[in-house]
């Protein structure tokens, strides 16, 4: 297959091109650096040192013997480009990652919250619009969250895969019809909100032209590396850990490792969902090699392997490596704590097989965090976005 | 109060922004003239002849004694002249129809496409950012439709106000809990789905920041004139006959006007809501002047006075103007025939006393349809915009 990775300079999309690659499909990677850029405007770095985008695909050429062609195209404000890049390539499939992924990058202040819609709604917008105006029957892969439901104090549903049998009263009020409605969302910040809005989209262009769209909604990814990331220092990927990028563990591991306690939000009840990047990667060849008919409606995954709460992480990696556990103010505007029952089959019968943190932990501890503790810079790892200003 | 009313230069905003005006309220308006912009663009011209907005204005200072400032300010461009206005006017409420509102226009061509997206979702955005930046408790009322929803071909439910109770299983699937959800959204065209993101964008806006908002989710607005607009020529409200902008009544009372047969797209067996453009004001005063309280959710309000199958009106105008019925290809996808059983008790009991079509019909077919029938551009009738390429 040839696919177009949109956003395959970032931790999920670099994994991915290279993942696809070995695989021998034919990559091409759409990305303007901008994660890079939010990094120089936050004053942090990756943990790991990342290689210019050049250099890393120079790098797998050397290793792989592949090429992978990189254009910087902006999906939310050069239409034109994009177009003419999906009439030129005929891609199989477009994976689309080109959003800005942090919810608390998407709360630091009015311009980011209208960075955050405007880019991640038109670059969706623009991808779609341009799949249906170029007249090829790509595939669009989506990665979006399963936080697009919220975090609500639980209350004993269980989350589907995107579709929810509901019944409804009749207009003559005498009885009830069974309906399957698109699982209602309630986004917990700006950047939830965005892919939600996502997901109407999808929906439209599904309905309407007949788009074939399958929108795999992810758990917390953790990890660092992955097979193909591994076979060359110059091919490491990203690891944030950062008030804004770095996502629970990862920020637990690298604190870890260079002696901070561990800053634990709120009572630490807040439970999510989990997903090693090895299986991120192979959860999107999974997507992409079972693609869904043309006609057949949007197909939405739970792409996630286990649930834990905040407090059980952060017990286990204190138990792991004799680290404090400090307990912070929530900045976040959400339940104290939750449950997350959710289903997540579809992959699992595709032939996912998953990596469990009890095994992934130590490795990510000793060959990650504690390997580049000295480019640790411990005045990043606060949190500093508030939900609300009162 | 003050109010400012964002696209008071609209078929709408207009007699909106007087109605206010003669109520007592402090009026200020928003608007670049996009709209007529789209009138040079399409080659075509309200039937009715509106004046120049500045005229307009002045008219209405000579007529009530009463002032309406105007600020041109571009709500999806000019984020922080928005906020400066805020800011300095610090106004009780704001009227955002600052949207492009035709489906047809929505779908003419990817860059109509574009351009709706990017302007409604950030227009809407940038409001609701702006005002909580502000720190001002202002009441955001906006005008959505009942077309959020979708017209399927039915099935025998009924459209509630905003929220629908549904039953969904519990995560151990031994039974049932009651949910009160949004009403699952269906959009039949770019345009209604902007609209559905809104919905998504007042509804995290308002739990994040607890927001005022009231989102009134119209029928197709039929008529011309209103109180207001009627004390002197200059204020003469916009007649859209086109085939982008022009509303399917308006069009036949058009149509017969000039010796056209009344274009029926499809089987005519669509059913759609109505409501006269005297009671889109009221509804408006009544919305203002009966805000919801701050921590209370979003108000939705069905803005619609009676339902009527497209096929019906025709006859209805045959009848009384003698014009024949052409069934044409209709270039939507959309269901061929639909019911819509919906609730709108809510304006009522604010006090809305209706204008009913069998009462208002024949004075626009006198008043206002052959009164400026010469100004009409016959070749602009047809609708050319296409739903799908195939």
């Amino acid at each position: 297959m040839k696919i177009i990775v949109c956003g395959g300079d970032g931790f999920c999309g670099w994994p991915i091109s290279l993942h696809l690659s070995a695989r021998g499909h034919e990559v091409v990677i759409v990305d303007t650096l901008v994660r890079r850029a939010a990094d120089r405007e936050l004053g942090v770095d990756s943990l790991t040192p990342i290689r210019a985008l050049d250099e890393r695909l120079a790098a797998w050429r050397a290793v792989s013997g592949r090429s992978i062609p990189w254009h910087a195209i902006d999906l939310a404000h050069a239409y034109d480009d994009l177009l003419a890049l999906l009439v030129r390539e005929r891609p199989d499939a477009v994976v689309h990652l080109a959003e800005q992924r942090a919810a608390p990058y998407s709360m630091k202040s009015p311009r980011h919250k209208r960075y955050t819609v405007d880019n991640n709604v038109n670059a969706t917008h623009n991808l779609l619009c341009a799949v249906v105006e170029s007249g090829i029957d790509s595939h669009v892969v989506h990665i979006g969250t399963m936080g697009v439901y919220g975090y609500g104090s639980g209350g004993g549903t269980m989350i589907p895969e995107g579709y929810l049998a509901v019944e409804v009263p009749t207009a003559d009020g005498q009885g009830r019809i069974e309906r399957e409605i698109l699982h209602p969302t309630d986004p917990g910040s700006i950047y939830h909100m965005t892919k939600c809005l996502d997901q109407q989209l999808f929906y439209y262009y599904n309905k309407n032209d007949k788009l074939r769209v399958t929108d795999l909604h992810q758990g917390v990814v953790w990890g660092t590396n992955t097979a193909e990331t591994r076979l060359d220092d110059r091919l490491i990927n990203r690891f944030d850990y950062d008030g804004d990028y770095g996502t629970v563990l990862n920020r637990f591991l690298m604190q870890a490792a260079v002696g901070h306690p561990l800053t634990v939000h709120g009572s630490g009840g807040q439970t999510r969902a989990f997903i090693h990047i090895q299986d991120t990667v192979r959860c999107l060849s999974l997507a992409l090699e079972n693609p869904p008919q043309r006609g057949e409606r949007v197909r939405i995954l739970n792409q996630m392997t286990e649930t834990h709460r905040v407090i059980d992480l952060a017990r286990m990696v204190s138990a792991m490596t004799g680290a404090d556990i400090q307990h912070l103010d929530n900045p976040r505007n959400e339940a104290s704590r939750n449950e997350l029952p959710a289903v997540a089959r579809s992959l699992i019968s595709l032939g996912l097989e998953p990596t469990h943190l009890q095994e992934g932990l130590l490795e990510e501890v000793i060959g990650v965090a504690r390997a580049y503790a000295h480019r640790c810079d411990k005045s990043r790892i606060p949190c500093t976005s508030k939900w609300t200003t009162s």
